[in-house]
């Protein structure tokens, strides 16, 4: 049938996408609805698709198993429907299937493979030149994250006052050619000079958005899409609800089918004071209804948290409420929300002017190991002053940071937890610990420098003890322990010792 | 009149004593009494003397006013009665009085110099070998420290195991020949074998720890006397209310007339098991009440707080109640009680394995700079282990660390402020500030590392700006500047602003 391509054979759990065209009277991305059935023996799934510029409209579905599917695609933008099949096949390299929440706390993948947070951000990198996008990509390739945050909506503040590469719409930006880091706050929200169609997408800002997820996919990246943010100059944080709605489910029906993104539904959602609560359970209840993967859903705080406990959110996105205690909360905001407590902004490594992103490798660092061991995660960014103005924390680019590398280390530390994630015990005042199960426990120091602490579980095991310089990223084995003992250690900052019990069997 | 010694020239806030034999028979301790009225144009006060062992009475009194005293000294401790007279001269040398509370938050020296507290801790000093207590009179003399916090009693503690040199009772103590670090505990309180008469002092432990107090006051240092404490093997935190009401009374006729003496009631009244509320209170009553002075008065935590809205609780003396957040609270907490608030135990630098012990210089300075900036003051320990295993902290003798030399160089910044001690002022969320008055202001960025900062105070008036790094203790002047301006900053930690207004007179 000419005008409608698609594969027939599938990986499970990655993208399956068919086009086909349709009319093109009038406003595609309003006029008419296309719709796309799936069918195995172990599931049925409708999801909606999408007009994708120059005739063609588009259905992407995940299949979630392996075998047999057949499909079938009608709607009103085509007089005709369509039928077809293709073969899910076993997954292949590092398709471990969508990440979801695991044992209360923390996330594994759909294969049953654990999966350890350690996020970073740059909201706009997507809307940088192509060649900085490379690289931004290149300095993933070789890092601990496994995780970004990033906009679909251009980004408007400080240090990011350039146009975006495409508009998510059709129309002429506002005038920004008196824009300058010192006016840069006279054009927040709808400037001068702004004229969009809010009912016709520009289908080439999200067909670079979604290569950059399907790039992130293939490095096993998760992809934290900030939907709605209020950093703007051009309205898309100010539109009607019936724009904001037809948003919505053009980014569900274009995103939702691949496996690493998770929702956030937006960044600092209290800054944006053309919203309120009932937008936002609205917007939760339109990713409910049309996501038929049930991605990770969550809303990002400026200053109040939203309320965690709502049922649509999967796991707590926190930004820090306080200058000098955030990542020591993590234990009690666990015990409150009986969701995994991600810290997606606890400052940034960095040199600029706000204290959101000026302080050191070490602080990030240890930031990152007590949310760690009390059974959270935590979230890196970075905010040096460069010569070539690019930040990472919102253009991406290159990292100059200290941190990065010790996050890798912390991630491999991750990696040798038995199951499960880090359970947060019951330690001493002066020590932060938590447990892996199977005899297994981490013990962090932070800014303490002891020169010794002692230990205890029980008079009849052995245990294999680590010293582990979470800095300097070397572990020390010390030999085996048993009954009461004390572990020497060096009098540093940032030190860790990890305890296992020798398997007598 | 033979046995009956006094000075006839005192200066103004130094200590007139009169010694006078008198009744041996029975417990002069408690069978006799001895009281001195001192008569000045200006005032009338009666104070209560002590038997000093050897048939010797003493009266101690501290004149407020130049001018001529007599004075009358009478009491069963002999049938006859004693008059005399002295001058009391202009004060010498660093001699400016007690301190006093001064502007609600701060304190002053009577002669209304101002004192800006920058305290430090050797608990158990005055109980060391004279050697070892020459030893920190010499340290203390090239420091910033000007309160000391210790201990009358002795203490018994993790690293205080020995003997002291001399015990305030007369009697037999505790055996501790079996007494190691591992079993310390098991010697709390009052330990097996303790023998004392608690109706009978020994002279010559007050009279060596009253020579200390002395040497403190001709050094211009504070004498924080913690007048009961918990960490106990020989039954002193455990007396009858009949023998602590003896104590109180013969430490307060012993101590109040020197200038320089401060009550700490406690440390960590809370951890004084056999110790009430009502008791506490007694005790402050007996102050309030034998105490012509008026010394400052406080009672010190280890985790709840007293209730320093107590009207006899002259300033707060706090320990720290969470790991990470403490003098980043002075503001609150001035708000709350309206007194000065001194941050007595913030953990102290060293590399112990308690967390109360193990922090860097840098985090113990952070600390101070905070404490400072929120208008309150920080007290510093040193809990470094020695070869020699006098842990500053508790034997006092020689410092280690990196901090004291960082302590006077915030001193000499105190020392420049305008007048009355630092107000917080509201300030963005990412620094702390200060104003001094008389357009004085004080910025602190602490773990922050911002390489620019932007302030504004109006449009007429010429600042002098000052950058201060407050580890590598510098002073950069960056001129004068007016209306919006920037500073230009290093990107590095623990950096401060001054900026004062140019006189334009």
């Amino acid at each position: 049938m000419p005008g409608f391509i698609y594969s027939d054979i599938v990986e499970r759990w990655d993208v399956f996408e068919a086009a086909v065209h349709g009319r093109t009277e009038g406003n595609p991305f309003v006029d008419y609805d296309i719709t796309g059935v799936f069918t195995h023996k172990n599931e049925t799934k409708q999801v909606e698709g999408f007009y994708d510029g120059e005739g063609l409209y588009k259905i992407r579905f995940m299949p979630s198993f392996r075998g047999s599917y057949t499909f079938e695609i009608s709607g009103s933008f085509s007089s005709e429907s369509y039928k077809g099949s293709f073969e899910c096949v076993a997954p292949t390299g590092n398709n471990h299937g969508p990440v979801r929440v695991a044992n209360t706390y923390h996330f594994s993948y759909e294969d049953g493979s654990p999966y350890y947070s350690i996020g970073t951000t740059c909201y706009a990198w997507t809307h940088q030149p192509a060649e900085q996008q490379e690289k931004t990509l290149e300095t993933l390739k070789g890092s601990a994250f496994n995780k970004i945050r990033f906009c679909v909506f251009p980004k408007h503040y400080d240090y990011n006052l350039s146009e975006p590469i495409t508009y998510p719409y059709q129309g002429v930006p506002c005038d920004s050619s008196k824009l300058t880091s010192e006016n840069f706050m006279e054009f927040n929200g709808n400037a001068p000079g702004n004229e969009w169609d809010f009912s016709r997408f520009n289908p080439r800002h999200f067909q670079l958005f979604e290569q950059r997820i399907k790039e992130l996919m293939l490095l096993g990246i998760q992809a934290d899409l900030i939907i709605m943010h209020p950093y703007d100059r051009w309205g898309f944080s100010q539109m009607d609800a019936k724009w904001d709605d037809l948003y919505w489910k053009y980014v569900i029906a274009r995103f939702s089918a691949f496996r690493n993104v998770w929702w956030s539904l937006a960044n600092e959602y209290d800054v944006m004071t053309k919203k309120d609560l009932s937008d936002w359970e609205r917007y939760a209840a339109i990713i409910c209804e049309k996501d038929v993967y049930n991605r990770l859903r969550s809303i990002h705080n400026c200053r109040p948290f939203y309320d965690y406990s709502r049922p649509w959110i999967t796991h707590c996105s926190i930004q820090r409420q306080d200058v000098y205690k955030t990542a020591e909360c993590v234990d009690e905001w666990r015990e409150r929300y009986k969701k995994p407590v991600v810290l997606d902004e606890i400052a940034y490594e960095g040199n600029i002017e706000h204290g959101w992103g000026n302080i050191s490798g070490r602080e990030l660092v240890r930031r990152f190991w007590e949310a760690t061991c009390r059974g959270g995660y935590a979230g890196h960014g970075e905010t040096y002053l460069a010569e070539d103005k690019y930040l990472w924390w919102s253009h991406g680019g290159v990292l100059h940071g200290e941190s990065p590398e010790r996050l890798k280390f912390l991630q491999s530390i991750l990696e040798e937890t038995p199951c499960g994630g880090l359970q947060p015990i019951q330690a001493s005042w002066d020590e932060v610990a938590a447990t892996g199960g199977s005899g297994y426990y981490l013990y962090y120091y932070g800014f303490n420098r002891p020169s010794f602490r002692k230990y205890y579980f029980d008079d009849t095991n052995e245990y294999r003890v680590e010293l582990i310089d979470t800095w300097d990223m070397k572990i020390d084995e010390l030999g085996t322990y048993k009954g009461k003992f004390r572990i020497d250690m060096p009098g540093k900052e940032y030190m860790a010792v990890r305890i296992r019990k020798v398997d007598s069997r």
